[in-house]
Order: C-alpha cells, then structure tokens, then sequence
C-alpha cells in the first residue's frame, strides 16, 4: 500500500518543524514539492533546504516538482467558491498523477506544507477527491505544524485569546465585509488588501507581522490608527524588494475597556 | 540579566515538541515546573519525561516544582473574570518568588505549556504581571507549541477552516450559552459539560478528541446525534478509569449544504 505523509514544516523557522515531522521526512521516499509560480520560489528553496538540513547523510529519496494550477482570482465575491472548486479538481487530477506514476507500491510519499495543514491549505481535501475518485489507492497521515498564526502570537508574546474568551480565524475578505460578529480577538489570513484600516478609528491593538520566522521577519504592533501607517509603508517597501509578501495580523479590540 | 522561555511543548506527544523547543530546554538551567494537583500529576510526569529525554546526557538542570493555587471555580457567570484575575495575581506572587529565588543572575529559566502558549493558557500574562510588577528583572520569549487543536483536527484528518470561511476558537461554557453567530465551525476547548449535547438535532459533524497525542486517546466523529450518546460513554469510561479527562472537539455546521 502506497502511504502519504501532509507534513505541516511551520511558517518559515526550520526549526519550527517538530521531532515527528522529521520522523515523517526520513521515512519518505519522494517529496512532491508544489509551486505555485515564481513569486512563491523562495518558499520552494526553503523546503529544499530543510530537506537538506534533516535528511540523514547518504539518504536516497527523490523531490518530484509540479507547478500548482494557477487559481482564478479574477473573480469576485459570490464566484469565489465554484473558482476554488475548479481549481481543486484541476489540483486533484495532478496529485492523482504524481502518486500514481511517481511512487511505487510500498513506496512513501510526502506533501511538505507551510505551516499547520489545516489553516487555510486544501492539501488534505484535494488528497481526499483524489481518494474518491478511485483512481490510485493510499492511505494518508497529518504531521500538524506551528501555523503563522501560532508564530505571530509567540513573536509578539501575547495570547491568542483572552481569558475565557473566544478568538476567530479568519480572511482579509471576510475582514472587509465587517469585524466579525461576537469576538473581540480577530485573526486575519491572506489579506492582500490591508484589510484592517477600515478599523482605524476604532479602539483596537494589532499584533502585525511578516515574513514570520524567516530572516526578513518584520513586526509590528499598536493601536491601528498609530500603527496601520507604519504598517502600510513597511508593507509595501518589502514587497517591492522581494516581489512577494506574506503577513498575518491579530485585531484586539476594547469595547468599553478602557 | 535573566531568561526565560516560555515552551509550548504540544499537547501530549512527545514527538510534536519542536526544534526549537528541544534547543531551548537544552538552554535552560532551571525549569519550573507548576502543579495544579493530583488530577494532573500525569502530566507532570509527562513533562519530566519529556526532559529525561532531550537533555543531553550529563546535563546539570534543576527542576523546581510549585503548587499553582486553585482557581475559584465556585463563581459562576459574572463572577468568572473577577476570580481569574484574583488568581492570575496569587500566581504571578509565586512566579516572582521562584524566579528571584531559584534564578541566579545570568541564568535561563522555563516554563514548559501544555499545548500551545498562546491558547487559553496564562503564563504570559502572569510573566507581563510580573514584570510590572517590578520586583524583578528579566527577559523572556516564547516558543510556539503544537495545540490541541492542531494535534485534533490533524488526528481527525481535516482542517479547521473550509475554503475562504472562517473558523472561532472558543470554550464549553461560550458555546452552552448559544452557537457563536457568524461561524459555522467551530472548536471548543475547557467543556466539563459536553456542551454539544444541546445542538444534537441540529445537521452538524463533530471532531472529538481526549487524550490527543497520548497513548490513551480516543477519537470519535460523525454528525452529533449519532457520535453524542458514544462520546458520552466513552467520556464517562475514561474520566473514572483515569480520575481526569482533557477534551476538545470541532464543530462543523452544513447550514442548507445537504
Ligand atoms: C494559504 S495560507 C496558508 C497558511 C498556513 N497553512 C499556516 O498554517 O500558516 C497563506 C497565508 O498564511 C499567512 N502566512 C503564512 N506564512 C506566513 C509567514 N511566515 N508570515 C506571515 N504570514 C504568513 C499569510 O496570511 C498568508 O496569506
Ligand atoms: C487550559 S487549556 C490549555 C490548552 C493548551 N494551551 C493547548 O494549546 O492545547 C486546557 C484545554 O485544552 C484542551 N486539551 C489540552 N490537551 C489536550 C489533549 N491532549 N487532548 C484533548 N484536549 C486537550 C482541553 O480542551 C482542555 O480543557
């Protein structure tokens, strides 16, 4: 029986990778390593040297490369989802393909993925549909990691959520649709648009960060109408020197608190 | 000047500490080592053994043990934030008096998390109260950890969010009170109450979870109506079998999806 490993290698640290996700990598035979375009090459050579770093001397495995169907992104709002749909069966028909052609039976495959598979990846679904789809037989492990989110926090020394309280999860989109409703701890993911100046005059403290865990890292934190400015600029000089940014931002809003 | 780490150290397998975590105990010359009580004395043996295996042989460390003050449960309601910040107080009095007493100048001190320090878990805040405080000096970082809730959904083989949705981490208590407005997935940590029983005829899947990571887990899913009446017996087995039970599990709702 083929048997796949989805190993979460955290947000950008190596040494965010746990014990049992470099247990996981010794026991691989091949790595698929998907790219999703130049922008994001960085993060392909940063897997590539972890496996490096941790794959004992004179080990043989093999890093088979596919390019990741480019998602279309043009589409707004309420067609956002059947876009996403689209693109994970195109996803799903190449995952199909590496496993069945690039491992061998009794062979172990592995999905390096950034950070916690299961904030905002679609690995997991799309090994699934390719699972249904009947195609190729394996079965399938999760090795979870340290998510962006977990690091961002750890970095700015703050909790998540405040005593008893909740805290969500969740995107710039939805971000600039309204705060989220019932929480006062808000958590934003793949925001392109900087979501959170909508908030500026509001009393409420953000925990931003980029590039976190890497050498680039840039944080910063603060009430939003003192610290967005800063922010916004930080943002978008180190996105024209490296071509690409990632950043994460955790809203603490004080109704009445202060 | 003194250092402490903060080390999440996953939520009950040794495999998910980090390499960084393993770095920092390595680092480290005096751990302290808060005990909440009998009920969880597994988990400081867990923790011990958990030292037992990644310090280096040789090593000289000092693990300091302290009895964590027991936290008001008594108050209901209103009263919680009150008894918890009387409590956050009592113990930022014994961290000041460990750290200044058992800390020499120029040494390393930790403090090992369950899980994840970021996720309902005090010991930055205590150490912020401390510092404050100003009756010592010293700094610290924190070291994410894998949480329950990554170690869960990894268990349960799916994500926490779906595509482009949100997800809210919230607890037993918020969750009796209504369904968070907004969300339609949901994770509930600290439930004494098995507080899903009150959506069972509503169309939602959950991802329950005791003992994640640990030999004595125990992993049910399916939609509530079904997995609640197995959840509750084997809740019921466990708690009397072991004298204590850690849980957590995730909501999913299908509102007009099937
Ligand atoms: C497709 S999601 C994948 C998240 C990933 N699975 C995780 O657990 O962090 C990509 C988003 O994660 C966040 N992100 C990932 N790595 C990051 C990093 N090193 N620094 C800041 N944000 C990061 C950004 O919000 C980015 O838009
Ligand atoms: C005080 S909170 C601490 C959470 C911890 N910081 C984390 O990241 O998992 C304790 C709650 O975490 C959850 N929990 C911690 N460890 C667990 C485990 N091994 N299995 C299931 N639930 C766990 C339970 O919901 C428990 O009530």
């Amino acid at each position: 029986m083929r048997k796949i490993h989805v190993i979460g290698i955290g947000a950008g640290d190596p040494d965010q990778l746990t014990l049992q996700a470099v247990k996981a990598l010794r026991s691989t035979d091949v790595f698929f390593v998907l790219d999703k375009g130049e922008v994001k090459s960085d993060l392909t050579r940063l897997r590539r040297d972890m496996l490096e770093a941790h794959m004992p001397e004179g080990a043989s495995y093999r890093i088979v490369e596919a390019r990741d169907p480019e998602r279309d992104r043009g589409a707004g709002g309420a067609a956002y989802s059947p876009a996403v749909g689209d693109w994970r069966s195109a996803r799903a028909g190449i995952y199909e393909r590496l496993i069945a052609e690039e491992l061998g039976e009794g062979q172990s495959g592995a999905f390096l993925v950034w950070g916690d598979p299961a904030l905002y990846d679609s690995t997991i679904a799309i090994l699934d549909e390719v699972l249904e789809r009947g195609g190729v037989a394996f079965e399938y492990d999760v090795v979870p990691g340290i998510s962006s989110v977990a690091a961002l926090v750890a970095r700015h020394r703050t909790g998540l959520n405040r005593v008893a309280r909740p805290v969500q999860i969740t995107t710039g989109r939805r971000l600039s649709e309204g705060f989220p409703e019932g929480v006062d701890d808000v958590v934003v993911m793949l925001d392109a648009h900087q979501a959170f100046r909508k908030y500026a005059d509001q009393d409420i403290d953000i925990y931003w960060g980029a590039y976190i865990g890497t050498p680039d890292e840039i944080l910063v934190s603060g009430p939003i109408a003192e610290a967005a400015p800063r922010i916004e600029r930080l943002r978008a000089e180190a996105r024209e020197r490296k071509g690409w940014i990632m950043d994460t931002y955790l809203l603490r809003r004080h109704p009445g608190e202060r």
